[in-house]
């Protein structure tokens, strides 16, 4: 079985222009296109701590002969490779793609490669098996191919039982006594191949340079988000004592914009007015003032020390704080002093404020990426961040990434890995769909979507879809805000109280990250003119008195216990929608091992829509079974095929429905 | 601009785990999933001279800046680099779509790679344009980067009168007595911007590694094949009387199955009997015998110098001769006994002859690719091929590849193309989808096909729809042989003359490379038996009387003409399928440039049958045209939309038209 070429036995001739590389002849066998995969390889695919990791492969070689292929993985630190055994899946596929399962059990970036190799036993007893059911006879020269396997594998025998098994049947089939037939039984028995292969050399080995999967905690991926302003709510320590009551509602993580000094130059007034009045207290985007910049707090917001009492808080209840990261000055930010080199100058020496022409943001200056200081400009945008890492703060929400540099981003996020891998980034990019993706290729765990403005039943057939099922799924985690302070759809701004259940649910039940921003839940829906996405009296703007009293609080924190307690609603990419028959109806259903949830939501919130949910049988779900709807306790027989719906604005607007048999 | 690290003006301060990456900052813009490109550029896309190839690649960056692109390319030899100008297309995906076209205009290895920089002048000049649309007046700040940018423009001017342009306008912008108004004038002048835009440095500029593309004579994919044995027309000196005749019927390629002399152990009798009769020839796939191997010619066919003879003839006519190259012995082939090491030998000291349990084929040896003298094989084997190329054979039809190893392959297409580029491989492989893939990704012109079975207007749509769009059309070239000595389809056995028209029609207007195997003109369709495909009284055992009469060669020499004076018959991947409202009728356009044919087939060969040939609206057709069938000169008034269509046995069995206006 050598393969090195022996140059010695060659006749002499003419070279030719391409000699028979050495390297390549021995391998046969190809191996391409695994998954989990990002650009081939270029970047990591993302998973959860506790993830079942299916890695599958094309895996083929010339000729019949049978292969053999294993997963070798390990996780971050880990010396040493496992392995788990592949088996081929899609026989429509031409049978060449295999699989394997693997656990992905704590942090970090672990890696995997697929190792294949030519069967020779199993290969010699296929063939053998094939000529004695065919009723051929004169087998002795395979017997006799037999024996040598044999006596390869006895010199790799695994244990002193297989080891005794392999000589066994060897002398069996060198002993001229023994008859033919018994020979064949002897060769063909099923222990003696378990033991050949325990042993067995992998002959022809290929392999494939590692691939990276980037494993975060659970957290990355499923979450229910509340975003406040804490000025409204009595700063950082009132922040705190609602603690207890958002831990109640279900809620995992409280998000506040900006919490550090507001610029007064250019300040913006109430409605984003060009003037701020005496007491406006300016957009919290405006970062820095005199006192300080990006690594301070807001005097009246609170301390260092009730940050990370609030932090610690949180973390008591399971839940985390995430701050706001926005790479902006206002006028009086303290960096426009002492760092003028990092911000963009005019030749006449001025500075240049925010703009995209016509518009202009005379508040907020942008530093400049392209500065000859920038590796200390990297340096103290990545001080800042670690600076609240260590308050406690394991949870960002990056503002405007797309108009920063990838490179910044990918180092930015591996530096604070290293120092804390718990860290969570999600992007708040609306932008070109390659850079959103780009984005989550470069490392943030999660993105803001377009989900806000995919409101009928096509737009979201289609945009989950896409989320789901287009590759992006392996690096790309969506997060499905109901609103945000920028964002208040006409959905929500005409439909009452009906179209933010409808939202609420079609969030909570299609994302496993979703969120709300404080207000949502009271249905506050008025904009600050026909036509506009803002608020009427933007928070952005000006303090309100907030309390978590909301009409929509007890939807909200059933649905966050459902999801909790139905692993289907915990991933993405296993949704598949139904037919309704009505397309002011939506359904899907979601399935993770035994647990299957189908969700029928009415997107009309003015008037009841009867139709039907049509299970398809690909699913998988027994034919009849029993769908118990979680938000009312209700149980309907349900079966494979279509079943009747009936969804009233005020009474129900949706069912959530695990499967029960 | 400058974007090196000035490491001393940086505050001394604790190292981070990963510095900033020097070579990462610049690096803002994006080019990804470059086309075309096969496996992520790890092998070549295929094309032919006189191609036009549409380079596309993603193309984005952070930020709002405006981007240039171009496809740098050169041809085998080239020492220097070539451009084209890549524009946005396809809005829908982002916008960040780009794509240029380059024509490859000789055979050999083409390269190109996708550059890409930030326009700065652009940007400025395109939020200048912004601003004064926008009324703003006060843009004192904006001319002065203006002279900044035209002075360093003026750096690099192309010509005296760019640079005259350039500098005149920055003095304009200088001058405190021109008025602002007509410094904007100035500024937004496109003469201005063309002159900037010819000489400006490539800011941030990015690139990807080089991508190939491997460009082969057109006959790699466009060719009318003809399959005969010699033995049947009075060897190759009365093949050689024939090549007038073939030319004048449009055929490109003559192939002959193996001319070698033929093993007599074991051999083969009429319809495959497993002893022949004394005076039986044997088939021509069992080589070699006493008197020579694989670079021998079969004494009845005739000599070397015949084979030169018949080469040349065919070249005068613009016609190749394909030999077959099969890597297998007959017991008595010189190489047995010459070199037993290149063979599988048993313990026992016995050769294997080649088997697929239960099957045993006693004529054949296989080599033994795994012989520890396998380079001397690969030469030997490369020394018959280039001996025959040297008698002027520039295609070879290459016998069951998937059972060689692809590093044989890779090497030995390699080395020939070395010698002569001009030489095609045709892959005789049924074998799993992916193992005919990676047949041509390694290096085969093109493979036979599946056609053969794909009878029915689902099956053949869905064949030819993978064979175009699935991505392998960058590297597969299907050739769709109507018959094969192998294979006589139960569609021909029962369809009578009506059958083989269809077929012959659908395999010459679907695919640039077709065939036939001669007796096929005869409408020859007696099986061996009931559910065999194989020939009664098979050629490939017994020789036959052959003369270039048969009934359909009027319908292939027509057809041969069409596809000739058709450029949209000359490629595959241009095809789309028509709705016809009748299972038994397919229809499909093609178009290329002007030319565009639509080809309507009726498959059921017993019966009329009507329907629609609905031409839709995005063919970008004229709404109405004139359909002239070139098959019987008719013309029909068509249109977008449907257009009956009727079509019958014996009369009329399809339309092959051309859309005229």
């Amino acid at each position: 079985m050598a393969s090195t070429p022996t140059a010695g036995a060659r006749p002499a001739r003419a070279p030719y222009a391409i000699a028979p590389p050495a390297e390549r002849a021995a391998a046969r066998i190809v191996i391409q296109y695994p998954q989990p995969a990002v650009d081939d390889g270029r970047y990591p695919a993302k998973r959860c701590v506790g993830d079942s990791v299916m890695v599958a492969a094309d895996v083929f070689r010339d000729g019949h002969d049978i292969l053999r292929a294993v997963v070798r993985y390990r996780g971050p630190g880990d010396p040493d490779w496992r392995e788990t055994e592949m088996r081929p899946i899609d026989a429509h596929l031409d049978g060449v793609r295999w699989a394997g399962e693997i656990e992905v059990d704590r942090v970090g970036r672990w890696e995997y490669t697929v190792e294949a190799w030519t069967d020779v036993f199993g290969t010699w007893r296929d063939e053998l098996e094939r000529k004695v059911a065919a009723g051929q006879h004169d087998l002795a020269g395979e017997i006799s191919e037999g024996v040598l396997l044999l006596e390869s594998a006895a010199r790799n025998a695994r244990s002193a039982d297989d080891l005794s098994l392999i000589e066994h049947a060897a002398r069996a089939l060198k002993d001229p006594a023994v008859p033919e037939t018994a020979k064949h039984d002897t060769a063909l028995g099923p222990e003696l191949f378990a033991a050949v292969e325990r042993g067995q050399e992998r002959h022809g080995r290929a392999s494939i340079p590692a691939l990276k999967i980037e494993v975060d905690r659970v957290r990355a991926k499923f979450g229910a988000w509340y975003e406040l302003f804490p000025r409204s709510w009595g700063g950082l320590r009132g922040v705190e004592a609602q603690i207890p009551a958002l831990a109640e509602l279900g809620f995992d993580i409280v998000y506040l914009p900006p919490i550090h000094p507001i610029g007064h130059t250019n300040r913006k007034g109430r409605n984003n007015a060009l003037r701020a009045g005496p007491r406006d207290p300016g957009s919290p985007w405006a970062i820095g003032d005199e006192t300080g910049g990006h690594d301070a707090i807001h005097p009246e917001l609170g301390t260092e020390d009730d940050l990370r009492s609030l932090t610690a808080t949180a973390r008591r209840h399971g839940m985390d704080i995430c701050l706001d990261y926005a790479i902006q000055t206002s006028a009086d930010h303290p960096w426009l002093r002492e760092h003028p080199e990092w911000f963009h100058r005019r030749p006449d020496g001025t500075l240049k404020y925010a703009e995209n022409p016509p518009k202009r943001y005379q508040d907020i200056y942008n530093v400049n990426w392209e500065s000859p200081e920038w590796p200390a400009l990297w340096e103290a945008l990545l001080d800042v961040m670690l600076h609240w890492v260590d308050c406690g703060v394991k949870v960002f929400r990056v503002d405007n990434p797309h108009t920063k540099p990838f490179a910044f981003w990918a180092w930015l996020i591996e530096n604070v890995h290293a120092r804390d891998r718990d860290v969570i980034f999600l992007a708040e990019a609306f932008t070109k769909r390659a850079v959103m993706r780009h984005l989550g290729k470069v490392g943030f765990s999660q993105s803001y979507t377009y989900f806000t403005w995919k409101n009928s039943r096509y737009e979201l057939t289609e945009y989950v879809s896409e989320l789901a099922y287009s590759g992006e799924q392996e690096y790309f985690r969506p997060n499905f805000f109901a609103n945000t302070p920028d964002i208040l759809h006409a959905y929500l701004q005409h439909g009452g109280r009906p179209a933010f259940e409808a939202r609420t649910i079609l969030a909570a039940t299609l994302s496993p990250s979703y969120g709300i921003y404080s207000g949502y839940e009271h249905c506050e829906n008025v904009p600050v003119r026909e036509g506009s996405e803002e608020y009427l009296h933007s928070e952005k703007y000006e303090v309100k008195r907030r309390a978590l009293d909301g009409p929509l609080l007890p939807l909200i924190k059933r649905l966050n216990t459902i999801r909790r307690e139905n692993p289907a609603l915990q991933y993405f990419d296993n949704v598949t929608f139904l037919d309704t028959a009505n397309d002011a109806l939506i359904a899907y259903a979601k399935r993770m091992g035994q647990n299957a949830v189908i969700t029928v939501v009415n997107l009309d919130p003015d008037r009841a829509q009867e139709g039907l949910a049509i299970v398809p049988a690909h699913l998988g779900l027994p034919p009849s079974f029993t769908a118990h709807d979680l938000l009312t306790g209700e149980r309907y027989p349900w079966r494979i095929g279509p079943n009747y719906v009936r969804l009233e604005p005020g009474l129900r607007q949706a069912h959530v429905a695990r499967v029960e048999i």
